[in-house]
C-alpha cells in the first residue's frame, strides 16, 4: 500500500496547467476531440450516454480497473503505456470469450493537482490502443480523487459464435496458448532491480500486446474453453480446469521460453521457465480445442485436459511454487 | 480534497474480516453467489466477459465513477445507499437516451483493511437498485486503492426508437420535466449543517430514485431533445440549448417546490427555488416535445424552447448565481 509515489506531486508531469485548472468539461471535450471512430460508433462521446453497433444482437461486456502504485508506477512507465495497458486488458477479455471487440467506455481518477497534459498522454495511449483494435472510444467519466484510478469496460460482438466459457473443457482434449508467456513477469524482474533494459522484456510489462484476432479465430476453429491469462498460465489453466471439472498436464517441453526470457534469467539469477509458467499480465489466450483440431495461426499445443483430480499439473507433476497472485494479498 | 475521512479507519465498517484476509476471489464469490439475473442475461458473472442481450442490434452505454470524499461520505451514507447511489446515476444516463437499462458491470477499489462486510453491502445497495431496475449486474473486478472508488458502467436497449440526444430540441418546444428536482441540493445542506433530518430531502443526497421508466415513455412520445439533470437544471439545460442551438426559458411558477423543501430553507435560511433550479444529483429528466405532445405521465411542463441568443433564462431574465458545479473546482 505504501509502495507507491505519492500521487499528485513528482509523477504528475511538469509544467503545463492542471486538471483543475482546465475544468471538467475542457478536460472532456479536449480528450474527445476529433477522435476518430468505427463504423459501428451510431452515437459516440458528448450526450448521456453512447449507442454502438451490436449486430449478433448479444453484447459482450466485462470491465477492469488499474490503479496507480498496484497495476502501474509513473516512474516505470508513461502515461501513454499506461492508457494502452487499460484497454489491453480489457479487449483481451473481449477475445477471450471468441468476440470481437468493438467500443470501449473509460473512468478517470485523478487528484486536482494533475498536470493535464498527463491526462492527455493517457488518453492518447487509450485511443492509440482503441485503434489498434479499431474499437471506438465512445465515452467516459472523469472525476477527482487520491491517486490516479483507470476504468475500462469493454464491449464485443460475438458474430453470431456462441461464447466460449471457461467450463467447456473436456478430457482429450488439447490445450494451447496464443501470445507471449512470461514476458511482463520478466520485465517486472528487470525494473524491480532498477534497470530498465532489456527494452522488450520492460515494454511487456508497461503493455499487454494481446493477440486480439485469436480469440474469435479459436471460436470459430471450435474451441472447447478459453481464458485470457492475466494471473498466470497455471493459475488460470487452473480457474479453467475448476470449470470444466478436468485435470490439466502442462508440457514444458513445448512451451516457447525465448531466448529474451533466458538472458534476463541468467544476468538476475532467475528460472526463465518459472516466469513462463506463472506470470500475470501477458495477457496471452489459453484454450482447449477438441483433439482433432488443426489449430489457428499462432496458437501452440502445450498441454492436455486430462480426467478430474489431477488439478494443474506440469509434466506430470504438482508444480510446488506460488502460481499466481491476488490483490490485497 | 482534504474534506473526506481517512479511507479504511473509522469508516471501514466495524467487526468482521478484512477483504485482504476474505482475498480477491473469495470477496467476488461472495459477492456475486446467488443474485437474481433477469432474462437478458445471457452469461453472467464469473467468465471472462459477460454476455448480454441487444434486441435492438445496437446498445445504449455509460459510464460513471463515484470516489469516497467526493461523490459521497461514509459518515453521512451507508454503504448500501452508496451503492445505490452509484447504479442509478448511471441508469439514469440510459434512460435519458431514451433507451430501456439492461445491464451492468462494476469495478470496486478499495484499500486493504477495509471490512469485507461494507464491500459486502456495497454490493448489496448495487444489487438492490439493479433489482428495482430490472437489470443484471453481470460482471465486475476488484482492486486494491487508497480510497473507495466505484465506477460503474450500464448498458441499455433502446426497442427500437431512435436515441433521445441533446442537440434535437427547436424553438417552439416545450420544455419538460418528469422527476425531483432540488432535493438532493436541500439534504446536502441539512446535513453539512450536521443536522440527519428531515429524512425524505436527506435521504434523496444519499441516492437518487431517478424515474426511469420516463426516459423511454419521452422518447415514445416524440420527445427531440433529453438530458439527465445531474449538474442542476439550469446547468444541464444550458448543455441541451448549447447542443441543440436554441434558448430555453424555464417558467418558475410552473416548478414544484415541494412544500418540504420550503420547511428546510425556511429553517435553513435558503431559497428553496434555488436549489430546484440549480441543485444536482436528483437525476430527474428534462426534455423538450413538439408543442402539440400530450405529455407522458409524470412529465410536467416547465418553459419554453427559444430562438438561440439567449442562452437559458429563467422568467426571461438570466439567472445571477451560481448554477452547477465541476470538479477540480
Amino acid at each position: 500500500m505504501d509502495a507507491h509515489p505519492a500521487p499528485g506531486r513528482d509523477d504528475a508531469g511538469s509544467g503545463g496547467e492542471t486538471v483543475a485548472a482546465v475544468g471538467e468539461f475542457g478536460l472532456i471535450r479536449a480528450v474527445t476531440a476529433d477522435r476518430a471512430q468505427p463504423a459501428g460508433t451510431v452515437l459516440g462521446p458528448g450526450d448521456d450516454a453512447a449507442v454502438v453497433a451490436a449486430p449478433d444482437g448479444r453484447v459482450v461486456v466485462t470491465t477492469d480497473v488499474l490503479v496507480q502504485g498496484v497495476h502501474f508506477r509513473l516512474d516505470w512507465s508513461t502515461p501513454e503505456q499506461v492508457g494502452r495497458k487499460a484497454v489491453a486488458v480489457n479487449l483481451s477479455d473481449i477475445a477471450a470469450m471468441g468476440a470481437v471487440p468493438t467500443s470501449i467506455v473509460v473512468g478517470i481518477g485523478c487528484p486536482a493537482d494533475t498536470k493535464s497534459a498527463l491526462v492527455t498522454e493517457l488518453v492518447d495511449g487509450i485511443s492509440a490502443e482503441a485503434a489498434r483494435a479499431r474499437v471506438g472510444l465512445v465515452g467516459g467519466d472523469m472525476v477527482r480523487a487520491d491517486q490516479l484510478v483507470i476504468s475500462v469496460t469493454a464491449l464485443g460482438d460475438l458474430g453470431g459464435r456462441e461464447p466460449v466459457t471457461r467450463s467447456g473443457a473436456r478430457p482429450g482434449d488439447v490445450v494451447a496458448v496464443c501470445g507471449r508467456l512470461g514476458w511482463a513477469a520478466a520485465g517486472l524482474a528487470v525494473l524491480g532491480r532498477g534497470f530498465r533494459s532489456p527494452v522488450g522484456v520492460v515494454n511487456a510489462h508497461r503493455y499487454p500486446e494481446p493477440p486480439y484476432a485469436a480469440g474469435p479465430a479459436a471460436a470459430q476453429a471450435g474451441a472447447t474453453a478459453m481464458i485470457d491469462v492475466s494471473d498466470g498460465l497455471l493459475a488460470d489453466l487452473g480457474h479453467l480446469a475448476e470449470e470444466s471439472g478436468v485435470g490439466i498436464d502442462v508440457h514444458t517441453e513445448r512451451l516457447d521460453v525465448d531466448r529474451k526470457l533466458v538472458d534476463v534469467g541468467h544476468a538476475l539469477g532467475a528460472d526463465p521457465l518459472h516466469w513462463v509458467l506463472t506470470g500475470g499480465e501477458d495477457h496471452a489466450l489459453a484454450a482447449t480445442f477438441p483433439s482433432y483440431t488443426d489449430l489457428p495461426a499462432g496458437w501452440l499445443r502445450i498441454g492436455t485436459v486430462l480426467m478430474p483430480g489431477t488439478g494443474v499439473t506440469v509434466d506430470g507433476e504438482p508444480y510446488e511454487h506460488e502460481t499466481g497472485w491476488e490483490h490485497w494479498r
